[in-house]
């Protein structure tokens, strides 16, 4: 089979990371017969620099017209940029809203594990880890406050900033329905995040979630006010499977969750919407201080492509063996700086991106 | 001189809690020659089972004309009680809202510190916490999500809901100015947390503490991002002197924080206005799971009387006492159950209050 990827390299390590995520991608087509055709596509920062905006109507259309989009990262004050002294709507960061929204992907998921490998490197003390864990957060992607309007004006002469959360029950709906299935296919339980004791908007969120999740009784479904799971992804992050929550809440508790994990470096996401397009990167971000200097973690993005092969192209078993090839590796003991400890192998970003190749 | 104190002692936990705190404060009296009255105040579930509303006029009044006000904790799923089943805003965490509101406490001053005699209950490994923490958030309290404008309706057919974020300079200033202003009589240094990717109201937030800023050149400002700074406290909490945000960020992250000391029994909080009133009530709520057991940890609420003393009356040696109090009861190896370790003494929470009080 042919499948057409839109690669976004983006900005920081992004192309460092992305390079070998194709490396390990073309092992994968090799071994198994499939054929993985690349569309470079510029967003964020490198788009700013080539033609003034973060992301053009023609990237937004070659994504559109792809199987699927891989990306490296987006923005980071790179060295000598000055991105940020844009008006908000030409940052690097628009681009990576306007590409969710222009491909309608509202389901962000982002698994948070502890790798039995890693478990040195998780803040967390060895008695809270216990079994170690491994839950996902399901983001909503394109509505709340991030798409909501927005306005700054004078207002009794005082310089006023407004900006909107919104959402209807369709967009509940859908994104809950997501988390459902994904439930439905690992411990069986939803726990919806929301702040229901003040938001207009967590109320319909609670009733709507309480709607969709009469269609899936094999399904506990617990609600949880936002404030509480901050607290409880540090207490006792073992008692989570799937965490459901809207889009602003969503962006904290993932990133929360994410370092309680120690591996930031590991941690893959994807973005899905009605389709099978769908978009996958890494949970971290553009590490600009250490861009270009082969330092970098692949692996989260090595991970993403993984998902990839699962989600949009249904390529199960590869996708297994790719995470097999990453479990492996780290078993041999190579690591990255980022996840290093005592007596293990230190490697670069190309040395990690060839082992896990080389493994497939 | 004479205190007026308007105590509510709320649900759950709330009366015991306030009993001990009650008691301690009797003992800074009858040593320092103080008189302190104390006003019952309805609140919360029991005000609404008593009157049908979570805070009445007269409670407010009464309040609005004490001297400081000592909050226990409102809410909880109490047995038997029925008031999540009642409209919004007649459930009981609407009457602290409202009290907030009211008395316009629009700066909630947390502090989240690691107690060297309970480090074993962190739940961080040794060497995150390293030399231990000790940082505050000052939350922005009347202002934001919590009181904008919301409503929920049919658009399109669809039942769609809205809540306002809104923030206008005076109301972010003057948040700042108390952010500055703690932060110089500590480390001098201000994180300001916000999402000034997306949001215009963080743009405003982050223009106007810079502004702000201005007139504090001994202290540092440095601006976060509210998913890095969900990151940040989990990963590196020593880094934090004094972190400044709004409202809904704060609730999120002040919790955060609570729970990554390990000692959510033990953490005080103060909301202030213009003036000297100020409301003092524990971090944690009214788990009502423990209520009328004598296991509920006094200490949160001991030390909220204490900033008490200190911020609304402005006896700081007094507050230094209870402080001092606290610690050395620690150091004397009692606890209650939520901090117990291996051979300590586990005291209930009378004997907490009688021993706190004994020493002051
Ligand atoms: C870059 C930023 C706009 C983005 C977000 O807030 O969604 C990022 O933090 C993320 O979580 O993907
Ligand atoms: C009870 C609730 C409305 C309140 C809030 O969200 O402010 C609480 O969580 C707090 O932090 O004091």
């Amino acid at each position: 089979m042919e499948y057409n990827i839109a690669v976004i390299p983006g900005d920081g390590i992004g192309p460092e990371i992305i390079r070998e995520a194709m490396k390990v991608l073309d092992a994968v087509g090799r071994k198994y017969g499939h054929n993985f055709s690349y569309t470079q596509v510029l967003m964020g920062g490198v788009s700013i620099d080539a033609t003034g905006v973060p992301l053009t109507d023609e990237a937004l259309m070659t994504a559109k017209n792809s199987d699927a989009v891989l990306l490296g990262a987006v923005g980071g004050n790179v060295g000598g940029s000055n991105w940020y002294s844009l008006p908000p709507h030409l940052r690097p960061e628009a681009g990576l809203l306007a590409l969710r929204k222009g491909l309608n992907l509202y389901a962000n998921i982002r698994p948070a594990i502890l790798f039995d490998e890693l478990k040195a490197a998780c803040p967390l003390r060895e008695d809270i880890i216990g079994e170690g864990f491994d839950f996902v957060v399901v983001r909503e992607l394109t509505g709340g406050l991030y798409f909501g309007d927005r306005w700054t004006k004078e207002v009794d002469g005082l310089r006023t900033a407004t900006d909107t959360l919104v959402y209807n029950e369709n967009e509940i709906a859908r994104i809950a329905k997501i988390a459902f299935e994904i439930a439905r296919k690992r411990r069986k339980k939803v726990c919806s995040v929301d702040k229901a004791n003040v938001l207009d908007s967590s109320r319909l969120w609670r009733q709507v979630t309480k709607e969709v999740a009469e269609n899936y009784p094999d399904v506990e479904l617990v609600d949880m006010l936002v404030d509480n799971c901050a607290m409880q992804i540090v207490k006792d992050p073992g008692q989570f499977d799937v965490i459901l929550t809207e889009n602003m809440f969503g962006d904290i508790l993932s990133d929360e969750a994410s370092m309680v994990t120690g591996s930031i470096g590991m941690l893959s996401s994807a973005s899905l919407g009605e389709g099978k397009l769908g978009l996958y990167e890494p949970s971290h971000g553009s590490a600009p201080d250490i861009a270009g200097q082969n330092k970098a973690n692949p692996i989260a993005t090595i991970l993403s492509a993984a998902m990839m092969l699962r989600y949009s192209f249904d390529l199960d078993m590869e996708a297994d063996r790719v995470e097999e090839a990453v479990r492996k590796v780290l078993k041999k003991g190579y690591r990255t700086v980022d996840i290093m400890s005592p007596e293990k192998t230190l490697v670069g970003t190309d040395k990690m991106g060839d082992l896990i190749a080389q493994e497939v």
